[in-house]
C-alpha cells in the first residue's frame, strides 16, 4: 500500500478501504508518512468529502492510536455531553452537577480554551486548589465515590487526532464536517462513553455559522457515533449572542454557581435543562426526554445539584467554600462599566466579538502554551431584543490589565449593534438529530 | 502576510495576488515555508484551479527563483522547443540540427528521461565522448562558434520547480494544467528562451491522454508564454503509438541520424518538419509557416542537417563518425523479434504500453538515481493500420540482460492489438494554439 495511491484516490473522489484509512493513520502516528502526504490527502479530502463509513472508519482508527479509557469499573451507562464550543458556554458546570445529582455517573474529560472560545478547565483551575489533572485511577475512584468527575485529558488519548488536528489547523483544512465530525468523536470514545449528547452551537460565535452546516455536522456525528456502536443524539443550540451572561473564567463559574443555587436563570440554565435531560434519558434514566426534564428540574430545585458541585469541588482538592462565597474566586477588583452610546434595541450581540474582547483583556489564550488570566473577563448587563437608554451600563469589564482595555472595548462596541428596529427572536434551540433522524423546532 | 491565509483564499476559490505567490515560491524555495503547507496548497491549486494571470506569475516566481540564462551574447532570436513527452519520441535530434542549418541558432537545454519517456539528454550520451554537461560560457561559445548545442539543464536553474515538482509527485498533484504549464514554462524562461515552440503530446503514450485536454493544457502554456512576453505556439500532435520506429537511447539516435540523412520518412520526420517550419517562423527567419516548411526541406535534401549534426557532436566532444557509423553506438547484439500470434490489422500500439517494455528492458529510469542502458530497446517492424500475417515479426528487442526480456514482452504483446478490424486512422498534428486562438486540423 502506498500513502500516494490513497492520495490520488481520494482525489479522484473515490470512497477509501478500512484498510487504507488505517494504513495512513497508523503510519502517520508512527512518522512513517510524511505531513505533506498527510496535508494534501486532507486537503483532498476538503473538496471531495468522505461517506459516513470512512468518517467512522477515520473516528475509530484515530479513537485506537493511543490509550482507551476503560469506565467499566464504574456501574451504569456512562453520558459524556460535548458542545461545538461558544463564547459564555458553562453548560459543563451546570448540567454535569445536575445528571449527577440524579444519580447518573459523570465521568468527564475535558478541554481547554483556545482562540476565542472558553475551556472547561482552565474555568475550573479558577476555584482555588481545584486540580484536573487526576491519574485513570484516581478519576475513576472519585466518579465512584462521588459521582461525577471533570479532569483534562491524562494519559496518552488520541495521539493520531492531536498530530492531524494540529496539521489541519496550519494547513487550511479544519472546517470540514466529517474531518471535525471524526476529531470529537474519536476524543469522545477514547475517553470511554458509552453513550453521547452533542451540543452543535449555530450562529456568529460558532465554528458552524449557519443553521443548516450545524444541522449537517451534527448528522455526521451522530451518523458516527451510531456507526461505531455509541448511542448519539446532537441538539443544535444558538451561539448568535454569549449563551450565558459571562464570558471568563471565574466569572463563568460564578455564574454556574448562581444557576445552580436557584439565584439566576436565563439562556444558559435553558440549554442545560435540555442538555440533562437528553443526558438522563440515553443513560436510561428515564424512559423519556420529558421525564428527564423533570428529574433535572427536580436536581436544580431541590439544591442537590449545588451540592454535587460542591463535592466534585472537594473531591479534586478544591475549596468548596468557593461555590458560596464568589471572594474565593479570582475575581479582579478593577470593574469597568461599558456604556452604550446611543438609546434604542439591543439588536445583535456578536458572541465572538465578545469572545475575542474577553480574550484581549486576557481570558483566553492563542497558543496552547499562552498563560491565561483567569480574573479578567466581561459580565453582559443586556441580551438581544432588549430596550437600551443611551449612558447604560452594557457590560462590565473586568481587567487587569489597563493598556489592554481600550482594545477590548473597541472590539467589544463593534460587537454589540443598537438600532432603533427590534431584531427578530432567535430560537434557543434549533432542533435535535438523532439515529431515528432530524427534528426542527 | 501568512502562507495559511493563501491555502485558505485558494482553498475558497479565490485568486491569488502576484506578491501572495511571489511569498510562496520564495519562502518555500528558502525554507521559511514548511513541505506541508505547500503540498495542502497544491492540493486546493488542483480543485479550484488558478488564472492564466495566476499562472504566469507563478511561472516568473520559479523561473526567477534561480540563475537565468542571458544568451543575448548569441546574435537572433533564441527559439527553444519543448515536448511534453512521449515514446520514440526524438524530435529534437532531427529538428535542432535542420533549423540551425537555416541560420537560426539553437541553443537547447533539455531533460532526462523519467519513467516511460524518454529524455533527450540520455540518448545523445549514448554517443562515444558526447558532453552534455557545459559550462554556460562553454554552452554559448559553441552556439556562437556551430550555430547549436544541446546541453543538460546546468548551473542552480528553477529550484524553487525543481523543489515543487518533487513535492507535487509525492503528493497527488501532478496532473493539473496550470501547474504543469508553469513547470514547463519557468525552465524555458530560465534557459534564456525568446520564443517557445510547444509539442504537445496526446493519446495513450502521453501525459494528456485526450485531444481536448492537450488543447486546454496548450492553450495554458501558450497563455502564460504570451503573459510573459515570450512568442509561444503549441502544437498537438498524436502519442497514441510511438512517435519513431525505434524506442531506446542509442536505438533513437541510429533513427535520427537516418532520417537526417534522407534514408528514412514517417511520422517522426513530419512532425519534425511541422515543428521546424514553426521554429524558423518564431525566429523570423521566414514571413509564413510554409516558407518555413520549405526552408527546413531544403536543409535535409541537401544534407546540410546531417552536417550541422555532426558539427554539433563534434563541438561537445563525442565521436561525430557515429553520424555514419551506427556500429560506434552502443547497440546490443542480442537481438530478439517478437512475432504476430494471429494475423490481422495492426488496430493499437499502446505508446505507454511500448514505453513501459523498453523501460523494463532497461531503456529508462524510475528514479532520478537509477542508471540506464542505452543498449537497449525497441524497434518496430509495424505501425497502426498495417497489415500482419501470423509469425510475421511485429518489433526486434535490442537486449542486455535475458532475463528481463519475458517481462519486456510480455508488457510489449499487451500494448499491441491485432484485429480482424481496420482501425480509423489517426491524424499526426491535431490542431495548432497561438496567441491568436486554435486551428484545428
Amino acid at each position: 500500500m502506498r500513502m500516494l495511491d490513497i492520495i490520488l484516490k481520494k482525489r479522484h473522489g473515490e470512497e477509501l478501504t478500512k484498510e487504507e484509512i488505517d494504513f495512513w493513520v497508523k503510519g502517520y502516528a508512527a512518522g512513517h508518512i510524511p505531513d505533506y502526504q498527510v496535508s494534501a490527502l486532507l486537503m483532498a479530502i476538503y473538496f471531495q468529502g468522505m461517506t459516513s463509513r470512512e468518517t467512522a472508519d477515520l473516528t475509530l482508527a484515530m479513537a485506537y492510536s493511543g490509550d482507551v479509557v476503560d469506565l467499566s469499573a464504574i456501574p451504569g451507562i456512562k453520558v459524556d455531553k460535548h458542545s461545538t464550543g461558544g463564547v459564555g458556554d458553562t453548560t459543563t458546570l451546570v448540567v454535569a452537577p445536575l445528571v449527577a445529582a440524579c444519580g447518573v455517573p459523570v465521568a468527564k474529560m475535558s478541554g481547554r480554551g483556545l482562540g476565542h472560545t472558553g475551556g472547561t478547565i482552565d474555568k475550573l483551575v479558577s476555584i482555588p486548589g481545584f486540580n484536573p489533572f487526576q491519574s485513570i485511577q484516581d478519576f475513576i475512584r472519585i466518579v465512584k465515590k462521588t459521582g461525577i468527575a471533570v479532569v483534562g485529558q491524562t494519559g496518552n488519548l488520541v495521539p493520531a487526532d492531536k498530530m492531524i488536528y494540529a496539521l489541519r489547523d496550519v494547513t487550511g483544512t479544519v472546517e470540514h464536517k466529517s474531518l471535525i465530525a471524526s476529531s470529537v468523536m474519536s476524543k469522545k470514545i477514547a475517553s470511554g462513553a458509552d453513550a453521547i449528547v452533542l451540543d452543535v452551537k449555530t450562529g456568529s460565535g460558532a465554528f458552524m455559522e449557519s443553521a443548516e452546516d450545524a444541522f449537517s455536522l451534527a448528522q455526521e456525528m451522530v451518523s458516527v457515533g451510531t456507526l461505531v456502536g455509541r448511542k448519539t443524539a446532537a441538539l443544535i443550540t444558538d451561539m448568535s449572542q454569549p449563551l450565558g451572561m459571562a464570558v471568563g473564567n471565574a466569572l463563568e463559574v460564578k455564574e454556574a454557581v448562581e444557576i445552580l443555587k436557584g439565584e439566576r436563570t436565563g439562556a444558559l440554565l435553558d440549554v442545560s435543562l435540555i442538555l440533562g435531560a437528553y443526558m438522563l434519558y440515553m443513560a436510561g434514566r428515564c424512559s423519556s426526554i420529558e421525564q428527564g426534564g423533570e428529574l433535572i428540574q427536580e436536581a436544580l430545585h431541590s439544591g442537590r445539584g449545588a451540592d454535587k458541585f460542591r463535592k466534585m469541588i472537594h473531591a479534586q482538592g478544591g475549596d468548596q467554600r468557593a461555590a458560596d462565597d464568589p471572594s474565593l474566586l479570582p475575581l479582579s477588583d478593577n470593574v469597568i462599566p461599558i456604556k452604550a452610546e446611543q438609546a434604542g434595541y439591543i439588536y445583535s450581540i456578536d458572541a465572538r466579538g465578545v469572545g475575542q474582547a474577553a480574550h484581549i483583556l486576557g481570558a483566553g489564550r492563542s497558543t496552547k502554551e499562552d498563560p491565561i488570566d483567569h480574573s479578567v473577563g466581561i459580565v453582559l448587563s443586556k441580551r438581544m431584543g432588549e430596550m437600551v437608554r443611551k449612558g447604560e451600563t452594557l457590560a462590565y469589564f473586568y481587567v487587569t490589565r489597563e493598556d489592554l482595555f481600550e482594545r477590548a472595548a473597541d472590539a467589544f462596541k463593534r460587537a454589540v449593534v443598537i438600532k432603533q428596529e427590534r431584531p427578530q427572536p432567535k430560537p434557543l434551540v434549533y432542533g435535535v438529530v438523532t439515529a431515528e433522524g432530524i427534528e426542527r423546532y
